[in-house]
């Protein structure tokens, strides 16, 4: 046979990356004892911070923070309210220090109250515009060229891939296809109730005010089991939050992979772990071991970190 | 070009079976004006009295009624008990007397407690062995033959079938596949809430009793959102329960293709409509016209109902 062109070109030839083509190897090769068919081969990837970056705030923060600006004129009370005012004055400890309550607060001022199609239009025209404000990048030229690549290798060998994130599930649909391949029906996240409404004979879902589920820790494997039904063979993330998918991927069960992306990376990317505020890894940082997980280290296994411009 | 094999062998030649040939034949033909991208076709289906039968009552009520008697010598109390005294001695009037609370303890009983992977394996030996008391066939051989040769031909087209039912989604998913081509992650169903425990040191989800989600009326285009992230461009259903689901995918949009299956074969399977506890069709009736659904009459349409076996 030919040596085929190497499917992971932004990956040194590290442990890593080898760990990852003899896993996929041994579950697409007839004959292999860990042969899976396709319909097993089901692999599911966290988003903020696997996928593409999440410093210094989590993207959709700062699509809402957009959103809050761009509001504010209509809602003049904003500039004397909490979480608002910090939000305007661009004085996030005033927000964060409201915690999950300004949180909601925020959520509900930006991503409800609108059509499900009126949403997902405000989303495509932020992502096609919104710019990083240290890179001066688009947002979603902030993804992962190393990870774009395993994603279309794991796809060439029958795997069907899904975003398992802690984010909005309809903040991600409408741009998850043409940045990573994956279809809407493929994002799993967090939601917020929807309801129908016929309006002038039309008919819509309307998002309200109220969040339906949280895809983070113990509710990622929820999140898989609702939305995919089967359990995964592959899944990576990089933070706690991903903790319960990977146990839930891996734990007692072989054939299977679980891996890790550590940012260890502050000159191209950014670096952080144990201690951070976004994308904290610690527990799963020590159970890697035990547990077998792929650990990927981002300055060292990764030749470039976003693609070409 | 030579003349293709029938497609629709189980479908008389009537105004159905050209409507639906002529719809698949207009969304995916190069050049045509209604042509649609591959991603774009969605097909979504109601189960119950849309892809197999549903009397003389939902299976999935005959499979609760197999379980509560299955788990009775473990509960001496449900004798003497409503609704499972009503359960045990067969008379299901006393059950449906108390309504949705009857249900609901019906379902805790026998749905709930176990987890995820264990609630699979009861419902795949259920449908392996459990029989229709009048037809003698196993539940999952009564499905209907021409709505699996229409589910092929769908995807021999390009569209991606999936299953949207007011039936429990993990009840359906354990032979979705097997039956109908479509995988666990294509069934959209009614669902009740799961929790993440470690046991024994390995990962499981228990199945709460408590209802999560019902898929049914409003709830399916809701159901269909969050789970499909898109909307359908056909859809078939054979109640009110599908009304919602019909309106969501047709009104106002074209191409779409809205299709109602009508019990009206008293000799090879039932007839009903406006006035059936199971599956009534009024509302979704009366807007057929106005909408421009096709009405699938199942005794004039349809050469067979079921499979050979």
């Amino acid at each position: 046979m030919a040596a085929a062109a190497d499917p992971l070109p932004s990956w040194n030839d590290h442990a890593a990356k080898k760990a990852i083509i003899a896993f996929a190897e041994s579950v697409t090769t007839n004959g292999s004892p860990d042969f899976l068919p396709p319909d097993e081969r089901i692999a599911t990837f966290d988003n903020d911070g696997t996928l593409w970056s999440e410093q210094p705030m989590y993207f959709q923060l700062a699509f809402a923070v957009d959103r809050v600006k761009g509001l504010a004129p209509k809602h003049p009370e904003w500039k004397d309210r909490q979480p608002f005012k910090g939000v305007l004055e661009g004085d996030l400890k005033a927000v964060l220090a409201g915690g999950n309550r300004s949180l909601a607060e925020i959520v509900a001022a930006t991503h409800a109250g609108m059509t499900t199609e009126d949403f997902a239009q405000i989303v495509t025209k932020w992502i096609n515009t919104a710019r990083h404000p240290s890179t001066g990048r688009l947002y979603r030229e902030m993804v992962y060229q190393p990870m774009l690549e395993l994603l279309a290798y794991l796809r060439a060998k029958g795997f069907k891939t899904f975003i398992v994130s802690g984010g909005g599930i309809e903040f991600m649909r409408p741009w998850s296809a043409p940045t990573y391949g994956i279809p809407p029906e493929q994002v799993v996240g967090s939601s917020i109730k929807t309801q129908w409404e016929m309006r002038d004979g039309k008919p819509v879902l309307v998002r309200l005010p109220e969040i339906d589920f949280i895809d983070d820790k113990e509710g990622k494997p929820v999140g898989i089991h609702s939305h995919i039904g089967r359990r995964p063979i592959f899944a990576a993330g990089n933070s706690d939050g991903d903790l319960q998918m990977l146990q839930w991927t891996t734990v007692g069960r072989r054939p299977s992979f679980g891996m890790i992306v550590r940012h260890t990376d502050a000159e191209r990317e950014w670096a952080y772990d144990r201690d951070s505020h976004v994308g904290q890894l610690d527990q799963a940082l020590d159970e890697a071991g035990q547990r077998g997980w792929t650990i990927v280290d981002m300055k060292k296994d990764w030749k470039t970190i976003y693609p070409a411009r």
